[in-house]
């Protein structure tokens, strides 16, 4: 054989690096991942799935409609109710006036908004086409971008999130060299992101709408915003977040709104969604209809059933304070074990701290940081698995995702306490 | 703009038949469908359903584990159930010897079979590339293929399946065109095939695998046998159907088996599975990582325990009936009601009858037959949209899809009885 008979696509795309750590945690049955982006185990909703389904499938009616196929697009209930609650957060009320970008004939409904952004990559991009996103940003999304032939340029980030300016430096020097036709869209984890714990404000996300609008006239075709806001719902406080880049002048033609009910509800049970412009939905629900003709109708009534029963909402509101506990609790153990020169950010929520070591201490697979962690049986994420191949700048390699999500509370004290003492050590 | 900015693929996605076909449905509410590949509504598992997830959320343990994220490739345990399942059928016992082809390590869990039929597709197939399948097969994966910029090449059917010596008459071809190295895989829906009913015996198989093996000497890579068994479990009477492709010399390297447990046990929970050569189960596990990091472990722990608790094959004793029932009514239906001209294919199971109007009689949408069909309030799926675009041969235009799974007996009566009297009209 000269060849091996896979596609280009086939050929490029790489083992995600989440195998791999999830190979390190049944290769050291007694490690303390604080890698994974797990969800808490103890606060799953494991009494009100049943109470839901023990009503689901109580009635013939429900339960039928529930193992049977559904519509490609979803169901209809749930995604008039993903819209309503979508435009509540957004601080529009329902009937308050005609507002065609929040309409369920424009919400899809995907396996986890994972499904989602893959389908509107394909949908948007060819290989040698550039996507610009967050420095750094979710690792899972490299995935794709890399599978896909996608060039990548990170755009820094500042505590208020995305840094405009540089995104109008690069958006320049990519006109400069012939490369704007290329631009697709920006990627942005709006909020709590992974891996900072950063919220872009309202006002980055405007000027950031504006800037691409303003090259989108020399791109000649329009350069989506996609709006990530899978940790929209997951706030450690009251303050209310900032609404979403869908309420602004334009976003609803060039915003791809993306978010999950199961990261706040359950994992095991992967229902995303989301909001398109009418053009982009119409090729993302065929693209959908060519993977599975649309996502399992069971987990979609019991999603439904947790919205309409309170079920969800009352669930939120446990999740939170579960969380922010969890924060609580990794900041302070950081505090008291990790040494003076590494920093981090404190998260506003969602389920990372992002921690910067000096930056001759390295954090990757090879480092002596992450071999000492890996002795002292404790993982992390090393920072530069988060950041895009981008041939214009030298990737960090001196920091670290640490997700207080999944560990129980001793093994994140634990796990910092030890992870603390390899620093020390080194530092 | 000058652009619309989707990718080639965006461009090429078109709407699926399926789609259309809703709407049909949706704007004519009295409508009997027999066109849906919908499963039969009243045997749906509802209350084991109910019985199952009751024990699996019964307990802290079971019930976190269903709602946590799992691996990519899918839970241990309905891995190895599945594949001890599957050498079962094939007729080799657990335990009999070295059979490394039937190894869980190399069984990817993905959300029904149409994922696996996706990913697959990506994995293996660039835009130009040539698939091979049944002449007529099943429409969404020639949307699959259409999406991906793929040539198709339809392969003739017999009574006993495929016709072997077309496969190497269209592969001689092709060579002698240049064209061999493009040639990626054969697609056979080998059991009570969609649509025809048709089942492909071992023999058959056994011969086209050959076929492909000779040729790919020539080819330079792979040329790989798509075995499509979703509907093997289906069988109406109790005639064992043939074992699958992977029992051949070299199907370990060369079946890509995919099948489902969707349809013979509820189609709202979509779980379905391929077996596959080791490099491309490593290729593709990569690929649903991408996609969605791992199917809903809710709906796969359901299917565990399903499997597990005999629930599942109890439940498939029963559906056996039921379509074996339905398929008798339809048949009957039809000798009573269609005009001596019409021939139809006697399934041996799967959920459709195939029938063959006189030539000049067109099914299509824009057919007199189709729109009297409509008139008459009874839906069918045309024949030409499982032919793939071929431009080797003239596509028949001539057949229909009848669907006996989703539409009650009253209304399989009923709407082959107005179908009947439609074409004694045109005959």
């Amino acid at each position: 054989m000269k060849h091996t008979g896979f596609s280009a696509l086939g050929r490029r795309t790489a083992a995600p690096p989440i195998a791999w750590l999830m190979k390190m945690t049944l290769d050291h049955p007694n490690l303390i991942s604080l890698a994974a982006g797990f969800t808490d185990n103890e606060t799953l909703p494991v009494k009100e799935t049943r109470a839901l389904f023990d009503r689901i499938l109580g009635s013939a009616r429900t339960g039928q409609s529930a193992l049977q196929y559904g519509t490609t697009a979803g169901e209809a209930e749930l995604r008039t109710r993903t819209v309503r609650r979508l435009q509540a957060q957004d601080g529009s009320a329902p009937g308050a006036g005609p507002a065609t970008e929040y309409s369920p004939e424009r919400l899809l409904v995907t396996n986890g908004s994972q499904q989602m952004l893959y389908i509107l990559t394909e949908a948007l991009c060819d290989p040698g086409d550039l996507v610009l996103l967050e420095d750094p940003t979710y690792f899972v999304y490299l995935g794709i971008a890399q599978s896909h032939g996608l060039r990548c340029r990170g755009i820094r980030m500042t505590p208020e999130g995305l840094d405009v300016a540089h995104l109008e430096q690069v958006l320049t020097r990519l006109q400069q060299e012939g490369d704007l036709s290329r631009v697709k869209l920006l990627y942005l984890v709006s909020y709590h992101q992974n891996p900072t714990g950063i919220t872009t404000s309202l006002e980055r996300k405007r000027a950031a709408l504006d800037v691409l609008r303003h090259f989108e006239r020399a791109a000649g075709h329009p350069i989506y915003l996609l709006e990530d806001a899978a940790y929209r719902e997951l706030q450690a406080g009251n303050d209310p977040v900032p609404v979403s880049a869908l309420t602004l002048k334009g976003g609803a033609e060039r915003v791809l709104y993306t978010s999950t009910f199961s990261k706040p509800f359950a994992t095991g049970a992967r229902v995303g969604f989301g909001l398109l412009p009418e053009a982009v939905f119409k090729i993302a629900v065929r693209i959908k209809a060519n993977h599975d003709f649309g996502t399992a109708s069971l987990l979609q009534q019991l999603l439904l059933a947790a919205l309409r029963s309170g079920t969800y909402d009352r669930h939120l509101a446990v999740l939170r304070k579960r969380y922010a506990c969890k924060a609580d609790v990794m900041l302070g153990a950081l505090r008291k074990h990790f040494p003076p020169p590494v920093r981090w950010i404190e998260p506003g929520g969602g389920l990372y701290v992002w921690t910067q070591l000096p930056p001759r201490l390295k954090t990757g697979v090879t480092s002596r940081v992450f071999q000492a962690a890996l002795a002292h049986e404790v993982l992390y994420v090393p920072g530069e698995l988060c950041y895009a191949d981008d041939p214009t700048r030298r990737k960090p390699t001196h920091e670290m995702r640490l997700s207080f999500g999944g560990a129980p509370l001793a093994e994140i004290r634990q796990g910092i306490a030890r992870l603390g003492a390899v620093l020390a050590e080194l530092c």
